[in-house]
């Protein structure tokens, strides 16, 4: 167990955006806040996954709903608070650690300042390793773990609990209609998880991964050289595409965010498109129509300057980008996973390749 | 206390599905089976709510769902055992008595055959008088009691439970998406009422009222005599019209059945129309295109030989009926009532007049 040192936030916030494939956009909000409550003295305590006793009890946490919601009605930790009372109270017992549902993007934040509010320290793991849209597409659903009971909060007076349920499919479709009633955003807490399920079924150390793309983008900032071969260096990760954002179809449907943004090509990629779909998060990159990398690979759109991630919901034209393909965690590329986050999971016709089998 | 005669089932069935004005059937199916359950030795026991002790916990309950879908997929009581169940589990308290939300169609059997199931007597009273199509359309709600916490249960494994809510119109909008999820049907318990609140609050002996209803038909047509005009006497109502169905138009929607009916006069209507519309009950009856009827009234479509009630969903071409207005209790025409179960509650811009107070 160790406190995030103030600095370590900023990196955190870099690398949750680049985690967040597109979904939940760099945490810039989360990150105020997040320096504000450390203003008034309070700490992330990280605990790894490994020091966490077999019996303890965790909250897997998230903020569900439209990306593009968020940044018109800004989700507050109250709500994921109201969540994890609730299922306190459902449960009757109390919780020993944190966890976010996933890394990626604003996710990242709400799990460490829920921790804060709650004394709590936050584990260094999520369910995804990055961001995805749908509540199946966690590791613990994916290993054969009950979603529920799930419990869905908003920041007035009400709340949903799903005790049961007969899959983690059903918890989605019950708790994403749920969410758009409440406006398209609230808090959940998943079924609490034993410090054991955690080791065994989580992905491990992930925001330690966030933090070291995000103190290699700092680094590389400062030193002057390119911040977006800096992550392709920590993460072993390809430049799929650099160029200029031509176009964005995006429609807010169901609770998701989708649609498809097209690239016009520069540099190197000059007289080439690419097209990138997206469903909250990045799903497919097409190349002259020729697919160079999908789901469950991390496609992930950077400022071409910067590396600051640009989320589906802020993608816009003009923008000068550079469009990157990071590895899945094993989990999801296992064939368990990709029944649950391939291709295939997202309604496209074809099977999973990693963008590093894809010839260039 | 009393129980429920064998013989006293059918005219249930037949007084249920007046008071459904449409909504809910004439329950035959229900009836089948409650008969069943007697023949096994249980009974029903029809308790006055005098008698109930004012802090006696009563479970209110009914099947939530769109009525076509009832007769596609058989609505059973297991679901609404599971609801009550998941309701005791959640408060810590078990339960006294059973209550229907609505005396009207089936709902009126689900709240006997739960009771028989759980050993509990059934309270001779319902929050609606009659059937409505949502949940804050029930007399507590009206009066300003919380529909929440709130269970919702399928036949499989699939549970909701909204603990809180800032409003019974959020009850009904979460609940209704969560239902229309678990296949358009599902059993549903709602918060749990003492003694005293029903004494105050429910619409009082209204299974008494079905019972009457239904006593009134069987003892015409065993002596010959007309049943419509029966039901008319025993229910200071009105008939509306007589005549036959030339058109439904009907749509099943959001988890409702919609639509409107056409009905073409015959004998003292000859040469008139009356159209209805409804929202799983009938809402509003037109003479002529002469508004002549309208909720919280009960509008009821009625066999003109039997005076079997015809649900919403089985209306069809050519079916000889009588329509017959009743009275609407004093809760549902107070000016909260009127707030709730009003035409504009049903999104039509006109206010209430009843029946009663429409010149010929």
């Amino acid at each position: 167990m160790r406190e995030l040192k103030f600095e370590e936030l900023e990196a955190l916030a870099i690398g949750a955006g680049v985690l967040g494939t597109g979904g939940g956009n760099h945490p810039h909000l989360e990150l105020m806040c997040a320096e504000e409550v450390y203003r008034r003295g309070k700490r992330i305590r990280l605990i790894d996954p490994w020091e966490l006793a077999d019996d303890a009890r965790v909250a897997v946490v998230c903020i569900m709903g439209a990306p593009l919601v968020t940044k018109e009605r800004l989700p507050e930790p109250i709500a994921i608070l109201r969540a994890v009372k609730l299922m306190e109270e459902h449960t009757g017992k109390p919780f020993d650690a944190i966890m976010s549902i996933e890394i990626g993007g604003e996710n990242a934040f709400f799990a460490m300042l829920v921790g804060m509010e709650l004394g709590l320290p936050v584990v260094d793991a999520d369910t995804m390793g990055r961001a995805f849209p749908e509540a199946q597409m966690a590791s613990f659903a994916i290993r054969g773990l009950s979603v529920a009971p799930f419990a869905i909060a908003d920041i007035r007076n009400n709340a949903v609990l799903i005790p049961v349920a007969e899959s983690a499919e059903r918890v989605e479709r019950i708790g994403r209609k749920a969410v758009i009633e409440l406006g398209s955003i609230a808090g959940t807490c998943a079924a609490p998880r034993s410090g054991r399920e955690i080791k065994d079924h989580a992905i491990l150390n992930s925001v330690g991964r966030a933090l070291t793309i995000g103190n290699a983008v700092l680094e590389a900032r400062k030193s002057g050289s390119n911040p977006v071969t800096a992550v392709l260096a920590v993460e072993k990760g390809a430049l799929l595409f650099a160029g200029k954002i031509q176009d964005v179809a995006r429609r807010t449907t169901d609770g998701f965010v989708r649609g498809r943004a097209t690239v016009l090509g520069k540099g190197a990629f000059e007289g080439r498109t690419l097209e990138i779909d997206f469903q909250n998060e990045f799903s497919v990159a097409w190349l002259d129509g020729e697919r160079v990398a999908c789901v469950p690979d991390l496609i992930t759109v950077l400022d071409e300057e910067t590396a600051e991630a640009i989320g589906t919901e802020v993608l816009r034209y003009g923008q000068r980008v550079a469009i990157v393909a990071l590895p899945a965690d094993p989990i999801m590329t296992s064939l368990q996973g990709l029944a649950k986050v391939g291709p295939r999971a997202f309604g496209f016709d074809f099977d999973y390749q990693s963008f590093a089998e894809v010839p260039a």
